[in-house]
């Protein structure tokens, strides 16, 4: 027997993003003087509002004396943000009681955690092209692997399969890598399938603010069951620019059984057990984001990014590329023209206009022939994108 | 087959401290007045040092304006918190690769994710009494418990047994509840058991910068092998009052290998997959903490607290109480005088003395007629309790 976790072997290297990285520092080296507009990583650029940025120095000042200190927070979330939080769903008509939200360091912590209160060797499905942290973590636990192809055909926004027998679903939407969104009725279609199966969906609602169009769900709770089935994992880290920041949050409900047990109860245990909560601090900041001016001053970032995305598929719409995505999300979905290589049109915009994007084919092999630009970067970069991608390929 | 973690129902309920904020809260009720010397949960009550306030309202400056402004971290932590880090090693001689050191949430946070890389149902020693949270997450993990007991005849900190055979140890020094610290040559019986059995002691150095007298190390690092045969969990939740501020790291080493893995290979696809990193305003608080400044600072609040552990040991001392800790560590841990029942202590120093404690069987069967106070209250209360505990227990 080994005492080591032997599915740590069964890992593929993780290349996409290490490959990037040579990619543009060989580049570099071979043109020093030239500036790279980079729209690849999915990272913000936009400072945090002024209104977390005050509710971080008081909370600084408040750690700084000792009649304000603030020692362990709960393990689950400080009541003001989780009070907060509850109002932003309400907000939307989502009902949650402030228990059922569990405060974390972000999206990416809890998915790959969460995975702690299952069974070993589990089957999951996963909706591909997907975020590959999903895979690894899913890898890492011994489970089996179920892919669901998402198409050009459904928009990249699948219903369950009619065969799909899986304990866990994943579902990202607004989606990463393909700026897709899931549809009241897909949603819907979704939350009788987990019901029907036991199983229990995932979601991860990490890109909801970028949803303007009504019929879109910013939450799967606006799903009705939906309690049932599914925990949502939700982040600021594009919310309101807080990536380098950290502080995101996970709903798990009360009303979320499985195998007889109270899967809200083992969830707490979890955190009970495994952390001592998040910073005192970045909770402060956090809930500044749901004050009237915080909402005011992210949605002001956000409306940058939106913008930034209706720049990008703008210039795609004249040279007559096929995209999704752009629209209710940071990510714009190509396909990639003239070739089915997403790696060899990586290397012609970085060769040959001096942007840098991500190859689809690393989301998934169903990502081949597809290409992720991102509406993060600054306006100007990627308005001057904007230009080079239509002098590039507006003669197709 | 089930899909949730049926371990979860092997757990135990968390009685220790709920227990006591319920006899806290009943005594409350029926003595409105009467204000209680808080000396239980193992808090600190010093604020942060002022050369961390500096770093953590700049930090946040920075995160106001586009140039400044940070985005996502290296999961594994900033290169100037890992270098500032490997330097605190290194000025007592201990040669890390900052490459080794992975920053974190804080101690509690890695000491249960790091069993994911490990296999299920390996067999694991706990020393107890020991922190609850040792036995929950490897009960969570569906691994084998194997008790190593300490006693007052090994100052609570016993050598391995010469017939133990398990995967991984956990060893905390100084110790959580014990306040017990191991010497240089129990730790090295220690390394060499791990060597010797293949196994890997898990760390908590979490008190270290408690340690006073040279001959007692503050990292298993200090220990000839260490490096083939440990993982070092640390936090500077005690050595700078960070329990609300949340930041720490973990020190796996590049030449720890076991099943022909490289356990650092493991633990940083870990982080890499798991997180997102710890964020940019906490590192730069923490790195601040090893500045000169920052050093000084915090040695003088952990003054404070040594202070307070000389009042309370000095009292035990003329009431004739047996107890250890208290010297290299913030935990007294008393023999109860007058009746082996530490919950009946509890009751009485509630009722009589207005002080709460820790019940030492919280912390393990072996903890039964043992009682944990800490030095982490502020001089004022914590004189106040040395001297009513003097009154209480001076005529035996």
């Amino acid at each position: 027997m080994t005492m080591m976790n032997n599915h740590y072997g069964e890992l593929k290297a993780s290349y996409l993003f290490r490959t990037i990285d040579a990619k543009v520092a060989a580049f570099r080296e071979a043109h020093p003087g030239v500036r790279l507009l980079r729209l690849g990583i999915g990272d913000v650029t936009q400072p945090l509002a002024p209104a977390v940025i005050d509710a971080l120095h008081a909370a600084v000042a408040d750690q700084a004396a000792p009649d304000t200190f603030r020692g362990y927070m709960p393990e689950i979330g400080a009541d003001f943000l989780k009070e907060a939080i509850a109002g932003y769903y309400g907000s939307r008509g989502v009902a949650l009681d402030p228990a059922e939200i569990f405060v974390s360091s972000g999206a990416s912590d809890d998915l790959g955690d969460v995975l702690d209160i299952f069974a070993r060797g589990i089957t999951v499905a996963l909706i591909e092209p997907a975020y590959p942290a999903y895979l690894d973590a899913n890898i890492m636990a011994g489970n089996r692997i179920v892919h669901v192809e998402a198409t050009p055909e459904d928009a990249f926004a699948p219903l369950p399969p009619a065969d799909l027998a899986a304990d866990v679903a994943y579902i990202c939407s607004p989606n990463n890598p393909t700026g897709a969104v899931f549809s009241r009725e897909k949603l819907a279609a979704w939350v009788a399938w987990a019901r029907a199966a036991g199983a229990i969906i995932i979601f991860d609602a990490a890109y909801e603010a970028f949803v303007q169009d009504e019929g879109i769900p910013h939450s799967i709770f606006e799903i009705p069951g939906a309690a049932e089935c599914a925990i949502e994992v939700c982040s600021l880290s594009k919310t309101a620019g807080f990536t380098g920041t950290r502080c995101g949050w996970t709903v798990v409900p009360k009303a979320l059984f499985r195998d007889q047990m109270s899967v809200h109860a083992m969830w707490v245990r979890n955190r009970t057990t495994k952390t001592n909560g998040i910073s005192y601090i970045l909770q402060r900041g956090a809930a500044a984001v749901f004050t009237p001016e915080g909402r005011a001053q992210t949605a002001a970032a956000i409306d940058v990014y939106r913008e930034n995305a209706r720049v990008l598929t703008e210039a795609l719409d004249t040279c007559g590329v096929w995209y999704c995505g752009g629209k209710n999300a940071p990510y714009v979905w190509l396909r990639v023209p003239g070739t089915s290589d997403s790696w060899a049109f990586f290397d012609r915009l970085l060769n040959e206009i001096h942007v840098v994007g991500t190859p689809g084919v690393g989301f998934g092999t169903n990502g081949e022939g597809y290409f992720r630009l991102t509406a993060f970067g600054s306006p100007a970069d990627t308005a001057e994108a904007a230009s080079r991608l239509r002098a590039l390929l507006g003669n197709r």
